[in-house]
């Protein structure tokens, strides 16, 4: 992984965002350079190597998910109210907010150049929809998270509808733009969707638990800091769904009043959760994504020792005990 | 023209940009809502027949065009702190500027997933490639717009490539997408890029010059609007470069100062532009532009009667006297 990294490191610093007017490339490539785990472009490579070894080929695409990755957190940075990125000022907060919408717009156009770029003309007409659709689709849960916001009646199946569209459907389609790219069957195409949609909502739950239920020193930040700022998470709507009236009250009574002792709140919203055995159920959701995914993997069809890479990266990702 | 317009109209009714969320898609679908002339579908449409009679073909082409041009607007429009586009609500002010961001980006995905569905597979990359460069040069053109506001030396080439950027390039590509969309050789592709930007160009310094010397009833305006808001427009940049050190001066005051009585401010910057002969110059500008645009028309080898609407169009467009 640390090899393909660079790879794309490399391919990266020789095509970087410049041009002119540099008030427009500059915050583009500024915010490329942040760094962050390139996971898009490695998921790329890995659904390419899966059915072909040339990986060169399959770079402009791998670039051109990272850019259009990166275009979305410089929008939605906007959106939050965002300071801090990656441990470094936001693009709006470091320029201005109209710099962060043009040049997020400039971004996304340039993921689209790089797209067509592929040297296989005849398959750019197909990746060009898988990637528009994809693009809609965490433009869409960007649109739900935001809606979640102001509404109480979030339903679970709603929840993972958007954290799979806000985040694992790019996954999947890093995935699957890579096995297109390299020719695979059309159920293999699927296949590989499938193991990063599954993968991407497991992960996910993860982040859920890890938040409120991890230690705080392997998690690497603040536990409970979904519970302060008063997230709907999977945790949460579940406990929402099976409390009782009681519990469910005193539920949303903690999480529309001002945070004035964190801590306490913290352990008064644990509570409720662990009454009602949350992290089991939250659990038992992510091992059922877990499964899904490795399922895919299984069937589709390339050489298990084609799979291995990906398979650790997917094991890594989400560990049955964490 | 008015035929054609009704033709866009009804492919574009059965075609409304809707989707879930609701928040995302209904902002997209009211600006698309508000009308506007349609140029640049009649423009893809004008291109594609100088070649090919088949127009619903060109349909998803013209349609992404229109939609790549309202989503500039939605974005435009926050960035200039506009409240009133086509005479309603610009999206940013109807809802908010979260909202403008995220419709904005869905709209300029949904223009790509209009192109991905041109009919003819093998003639997308290179669709793809022309529709991303627009795309990049708008973006470029807003970026020098915002540019220019803070800067006192602002040369008259740099205002050209500016103004080309910003609205000439996108009416040029619509002819040259629809030459080749409709199969149109490599030549006439290019001239009917240059039909398109040179007319646009001229247009645009038509456009500066009607802005003070026209008769408001006809322009439809309030006559000297440019200078009251200070725009560094051509007749502007020409009369800092040709007038002496007292004229230069005496402009450069009235455009830093507030505006208190804009009609003698309107009246004062007029006079000195009359000093300088501004208005015969704007127009030979203009003219070397149109001439252009018309002997890239004489040049692309289609029949006299196919250029025939486009040539009317252009004439009604930048009318030699106005």
């Amino acid at each position: 992984m640390q090899e393909l990294r660079h790879f794309f490191e490399t391919y990266r610093k020789q095509h970087p965002i410049t041009g002119q007017p540099v008030g427009l490339y500059e915050p583009a490539e500024y915010i490329m350079n942040l760094g962050g785990k390139r996971f898009r472009p490695m998921l790329t490579f890995l659904g390419y190597q899966l059915f072909k070894d040339d990986l060169e080929k399959v770079l402009p695409i791998a670039y051109a998910l990272e850019i259009f990755h990166n275009f979305s957190l410089v929008h939605d940075d906007i959106m939050d109210d965002a300071d801090i990125r990656r441990g470094a000022a936001t693009v709006h907060t470091k320029w201005d907010v109209n710099t962060g919408i043009l040049s997020g717009d400039l971004m996304l156009v340039k993921s689209y150049e790089y797209l067509a770029e592929f040297e296989e003309e005849d398959k750019i007409p197909q990746l060009l929809r898988v990637f528009s659709r994809v693009a809609r689709e965490v433009c869409e849960g960007q649109q739900m998270d935001v809606d979640f916001e102001s509404r109480e009646d979030v339903q679970i199946e709603e929840y993972i509808r958007m954290i799979a569209l806000k985040t694992s459907v790019l996954l999947a389609t890093c995935l699957e733009m890579g096995a297109i790219a390299a020719g695979a069957d059309e159920a293999s195409v699927k296949h590989c969707y499938e193991v990063g949609c599954n993968i991407g909502i497991a992960f996910q739950l993860q982040d859920d638990i890890l938040d409120t239920f991890g230690e705080g020193q392997k998690v690497g930040k603040r536990i409970g800091g979904d519970i302060i700022q008063n997230k709907k998470t999977f945790l949460i709507l579940k406990a929402l769904e099976l409390g009782s009236a009681a519990q469910k009250a005193e539920l949303e009574q903690l999480m529309n009043s001002p945070t004035t002792d964190a801590d306490a709140k913290v352990k008064a919203v644990k509570s409720i959760l662990n009454e009602l055995d949350i992290l089991q159920h939250a659990q038992e959701k992510k091992d059922h994504y877990r499964a899904l995914a490795f399922e895919h993997l299984e069937a589709l069809a390339a050489p298990a020792a084609k799979k291995a890479p990906l398979k650790a990266i997917m094991e890594n990702l989400v560990k049955r005990d964490s």
